[in-house]
């Protein structure tokens, strides 16, 4: 599991920092989560490869999470792609998308699937054999989802001279896998436990922005291996924090700890601050693992 | 006047090329036109003051010359932006601003005026007592129009040698720039051009930016000091200028030749050219005095 951040500040984009992007990348999926102006010359500058992204989640309807959508789908038809692009996104994206492509008489070359959310409580939005994506409802100034985004458990592994001294048919190999015992050449039932491992512990990635402290996300993101959570605010400016529905870096290390989660990555970070250092040394107080965000950073959580 | 580059690429932008917008400074005014995404980030990148944009011209509806504007016009109202913002446009993208202010639950705290356009003639659509713009119907894919910047004749200048040496009141030098002959101290008449130099000749810009080869632009901008005209293909590509409604640097610069203008600046390169100097090359083949548009370039026709 792997994480590059395209953007994290919140507002406005500006010379040295970007809106909010991300791109996870999960069992072989590339998920584009949130799409701030300038996403996709950011996903040139990190060598994100275009077509390997089938899946975009935008939490919310505040333009430093979405402007950058319809360009990014405008580019996508110059690059003739012909592959299915899904858009998870609160309701009425799909008409703003629609009625820009109208206006430019325009069109794309591949099926541009929006599925709008309105539930309110956490859903199940995307499955496939590997992974698993739900909403994590939010309280922002608007209607918000986070996103949770969960590996499924994977085959067992094969401890091959165990196999082999078991004198097990190739042909079971995928049975073993799985879980099944099988029998050998000589017709003796083998306990799959003896020949195989245990699959690797299945990785899950947790997406909070925007929104106010809210501890209704803790039985959601119970025990992710990382969280990223939104930081507007400091200490200092704790009082704008309920008022903005954002968090303060103290609150989203409240968050992580009551979750028990692995680790805290911190953003969405005011551009009043100038010293990043401050966020993680709040949060700190409260919960250990915790990482900053920076635009164009990479975290590998293999 | 001076003109500034801030994007003059075609189509999507690139990590270090930018769609279409340019800034022009003429006579007080700081008019926007265009606005591809990532303008706000230019106009930071170039020190362009945001509170002197007060009037944006948008050409047409093309991703490249306006998906920058939604932001822009989010940024102006988290700057606090009290000013009226005026936006000339084809009808249409104030439907498409409007909706994303309306998802956002935002708003801005300074009047939006949309000034929108339909003619297939050219009109005028701003008018002080310094400068007017008009339109310049183009012939795109979709409704397209250039602008045409034009400052009015400026006041007449006091030789004031010949002031002092007529005898001319201190009152009455308001009048003489403004070509009236005055009565001396002595009640002597005195001819206005014995006292006063011409005013500075008004300098003119026009921009056209997308469009096939058209020579109905020729009447329009016949004269002017400083054209803009695209030029999205060299002569290798010349086919696809018609089928795509664009221009090739020679047809630019035919258009330059016919409608005898002092200065013609080519951009709108496609993105599959390296060697930008081919254009200037090809175009000068017809026309002498060609400069080449490039992101971030600054030219001053004082």
């Amino acid at each position: 599991m792997k994480l590059t951040i395209l953007g994290c500040y919140s507002a406005t984009p500006r010379t040295d920092t970007n809106p909010t992007s991300q791109v996870l990348e999960i069992n072989n999926h590339m998920f584009l989560i949130d799409c701030g102006e300038g996403t996709q010359v950011e996903m040139r500058r990190n060598k994100i490869k275009f077509a390997r992204i089938k899946h975009i989640f935008i939490s919310h309807l505040h333009g430093d999470h979405f402007f950058g959508l319809v360009g990014l789908i405008s580019t996508f038809r110059l690059l003739t792609r012909e592959t299915d692009l899904h858009i998870y996104c609160p309701k009425g994206l799909k008409e703003v998308i629609t009625l820009q492509m109208k206006l430019a008489d325009s069109w794309t070359n591949y099926q541009l699937i929006f599925h709008e959310l309105t539930s309110k409580t956490s859903e199940l939005i995307f499955e496939d054999d590997k992974v698993e994506v739900y909403t994590i409802p939010l309280d922002h100034r608007v209607y918000t989802n986070g996103f949770l985004f969960k590996e499924k458990e994977g085959e067992r592994h094969l401890d091959m001279p165990a196999v082999i001294e078991a004198n097990i048919d190739m042909a079971y190999y995928r049975k073993l896998k799985q879980g099944f015992d099988v029998e050998n050449k000589d017709g003796v039932l083998i306990d799959n436990k003896k020949v195989t491992t245990p699959p690797n512990p299945p990785k899950s990635y947790a997406f909070c922005s925007d929104t106010a402290y809210n501890e209704s996300v803790i039985p959601i993101i119970k025990g992710v291996d990382v969280l990223y959570h939104e930081s507007t605010f400091l200490e200092q400016h704790a009082k704008l924090a309920p008022q903005t529905k954002h968090s303060t870096a103290k609150e989203a290390a409240l968050i992580a700890k009551k979750a028990n989660v692995g680790t805290l990555i911190l953003g969405h970070y005011s551009t009043r601050y100038d010293n990043l250092q401050d966020f993680k040394t709040e949060a700190q107080t409260i919960f250990k693992s915790v990482k900053l965000a920076g635009d164009g950073k990479r975290f590998n959580f293999d």
